[in-house]
């Protein structure tokens, strides 16, 4: 996005210094390709701005961010830039049976991993009450909210009196609209063509 | 995205793998943010099966990409991955005059500025010709096509015709209809709510 003036000045009694650094939230959803993939190249910025990144992987697939983690694994270990914390909640944690695009309507009816991103949750809450991290990505953390495994208003509750400086990201089709009327920046990847519309699967470097 | 079944099997004589792993163009348009962030993620998927990755940059602010350009090289040089060659074009390719949001019709009138465009897209073709990477990032490349500096139909000549397995991701708002006619996938980028609307300037650590 470009720098430069706004359209509007609010009258919030704020700096510019102070508002331009005000912590923010965003979401990335819709049912285009790139919502994962721009929170990880927004990874890449905070890792140079020396941030401590934390990652909160709420996906199932072995397969799924293998690229990202390496890179982010690499990037934290480098001495250079920030630390990298990713988790993927244990083995335990990658229990979103994630629905094909057909069955997204669905809801699962699935209490243990309810209980599992509850969990997974929790470390968020105590990560941001502690200010572990500056930037947090909480990847494909929308299904949990869509399915009512967490509910919104608490998130949305939590990260509005997180302390400090801290940016969260949260990607996932189908953001709530509470979520979406909170956030700070929502985007919506909107698919126009994808390669399995027309019978061409997944492939290595460009999927995973 | 997720794998699975595609929908459609085409009747197009190659096998399941020979169409799996058929070079992609991808277009990432829109007035959201996230066209060059996802960009720049799925580089980190490339770099991980070990590609040698090319960014031509086509921006203008020495702020902008920053941080995307430190994590990519420092991942280049990590002798982990595949390696990063980073096109600015010299401190001549910083060319293009990035309008504000509110002249972004406008076709700027700057013969030195399309020639250095065609010059960047003369080593672009150049290294397709010579299958120098295997992913291409070409960054806010559409302006150039939409001011008319790099004829449309040529990129989308050259790129039909490219040898090997070349995947490449063209980002920028308004890409061309041809362009997109031709791209294997296309996400636009819709813009839902962006912090400038309400009067926050851009801060580091996200938007560079």
């Amino acid at each position: 996005m470009p720098q430069g003036k706004p359209p509007v000045v609010p009258d919030d009694g704020l700096t510019t210094r102070q508002r331009r650094n005000r912590p923010l939230v965003l979401v990335h959803t819709g049912t285009g390709k790139g919502k994962s993939t721009a929170a990880f190249g927004l990874a890449l910025r905070a890792w140079n701005q020396g941030w401590p990144v934390g990652v909160f992987q709420f996906v199932k697939s072995a397969k799924w961010r293998v690229g990202e983690e390496h890179a982010l694994k690499v990037l934290g270990a480098s001495g250079e830039g920030g630390t990298v914390a990713w988790h993927k909640m244990g083995e335990g944690w990658s229990w979103i049976q994630r629905p094909a695009a057909e069955g997204e309507g669905d809801t699962p009816d699935d209490t243990a991993n309810a209980a599992r991103a509850r969990e997974g949750w929790e470390q968020v809450r105590r990560d941001l009450a502690a200010r572990t991290y500056r930037l947090y990505v909480l990847d494909e953390f929308t299904y949990a909210l869509r399915w009512g495994w967490i509910d919104t208003d608490e998130v949305v509750s939590v990260l509005r009196e997180r302390p400090g400086s801290q940016h969260v990201v949260i990607t996932g089709r189908d953001a709530p609209p509470a979520l979406c009327a909170y956030a700070d920046l929502v985007t919506d990847m909107t698919k126009v063509r994808h390669p399995m519309d027309t019978g061409q699967k997944g492939q290595k470097g460009i999927e995973w």
